[in-house]
């Protein structure tokens, strides 16, 4: 099943996505898409719900998002781009639950940025507690897949004490979607093609099979740190190809600029960078 | 007013505090203690409130956490202990939510942790959205004022890859309460006396009054960053004398340790180490 949201920001409806391609409305099954609700829906003929007409904004495709935790450098040919030897164990960081924001929602540049970067990312939604789980039985845990795109400002995130924190959860950081996608449907996570472009241009290419820590190593050992409830999302480090990677030279991103990236059986999503403003709603 | 929440976790009805130290039951007026229902109670009568008899759990004093960021470094002695200078601008790390606790429950250590340690916190639940908020303004966006023990692991925090947040959020690393204290209670947040015992020796003692960053300049800052909401907490960092710091030796904590900490006004708490335990809830 491939779940979404949408309507407009804090009025997302449930829908999810038929074979052809077309929104199909969930409102009269369930009253949004939590990962508690993913079993009222399994079963339903899709060609039996009302079709939506129209291109309706998408939301992020799950509601009840509690903690957004994030792995860093997780693929080799990535951890080399930025100059840093692969770690010995898996990084991992928060993004602020405030900064999730829809599939194709504008991205805004933070007041005084300089180094505002993309990171193409395959992220996992929790559907059961994870405390101390195996690697072996990590999997079980996962309601269901996502595209998501670590928008990052490097200037905050490296050089204002290095608790990079400070440059993940930027209003409008962390776009999530199209679609909650259910494991069924994802029968290797480890063999995902990730592309990501910026206007036009073909930035990150690659794949889940060289992630250092594969995803559930990584959500296995997030585990013996954090308790990760149902609701929570776990992205797991992005491909080469980052603007602060670059040669010769790095390349941020301005106003005006367009990213559009995606993974192979999670859609894709397509942003706009606006300039900072005050008067923009966060979350 | 000095709100509260008792009963068992999970369970928890909302209470304030009356002037003889009495709890007062506050289910018939709101159903739980959010920051968005604090104008709902202002002005009852405590006195015309049904007595709570016994002695209950409290529980974190404001439901609806939705992030939990906290502020290292704070204090010029303090850094100096941890033998970093005091940092140029504001460092800030995320606790995950999950790690919050019950003033007065029990702290688990983590299994492996070899360096559990204390650091008793002035902590802030916000009441309106904090976006780029002047820091004249800043305090005006405050709900209320909490006791908080920002338990960390050091090993964790420090020695597995530099991000603090992986020894920062494991469960039960987020006593918070026994109160929620409006700031019409709390003339000066910078001048609150700051105490925490271990086994009854004294270990940390210090005011807010040397805060490198007063509370209005970390809101603000945090705010440039990221938005917090109502009811997000942020916690501002700790004085000197956490047990990393202890002369000639580092002191850790064992399972059957015990701290009480308090600041002036905000209630005091006592937490017992117990050991590792897979099947203890988290959350």
């Amino acid at each position: 099943m491939k779940l979404l949201r949408y309507g407009p920001r804090g009025q997302e409806k449930p829908g999810l996505l038929d074979r052809d391609g077309r929104i199909r409305d969930l409102s009269g099954n369930i009253p949004d898409v939590t990962v508690d609700r993913i079993g009222m829906v399994r079963g339903l003929d899709p060609q039996r719900l009302p079709i939506v007409e129209g291109e309706p904004r998408l939301g992020v495709p799950v509601a009840g998002i509690g903690k957004f935790l994030a792995i860093g450098l997780n693929y080799a040919d990535h951890a080399r781009e930025a100059g840093l030897a692969p770690p010995p164990e898996p990084i991992f960081f928060t993004k602020a639950i405030s900064c999730l924001n829809g599939p194709n929602d504008p991205v805004m540049l933070p007041r005084g940025a300089t180094k505002m970067d993309w990171e193409v990312e395959l992220g996992l939604v929790i559907g059961r507690r994870c405390r101390h789980v195996d690697e072996a039985d990590a999997l079980d845990h996962v309601a269901g897949f996502v595209l998501a795109n670590d928008v990052s400002e490097r200037h905050f995130q490296k050089a204002l004490g290095g608790q990079w924190d400070k440059g993940k959860g930027c209003d409008t950081f962390g776009p999530v979607g199209p679609w909650l996608v259910t494991p069924d449907e994802v029968p290797d996570c480890q063999a995902l093609d990730l592309w990501l472009d910026v206007n036009g241009k073909r930035m990150q290419a690659g794949s889940t099979a060289t992630m250092i820590f594969p995803v559930a190593h990584c959500l296995s050992y997030v585990s013996r740190f954090v308790t990760l409830e149902p609701g929570d999302l776990l992205i797991t480090g992005t491909p080469p190809g980052v603007g602060e990677g670059r040669k010769p030279d790095p390349v941020f991103l301005e106003a005006g600029d367009e990213m559009r990236l995606g993974i192979a059986g999670l859609g894709e999503q397509r942003q706009t960078v606006i300039p900072f403003a005050l008067e923009v709603a966060a979350g």
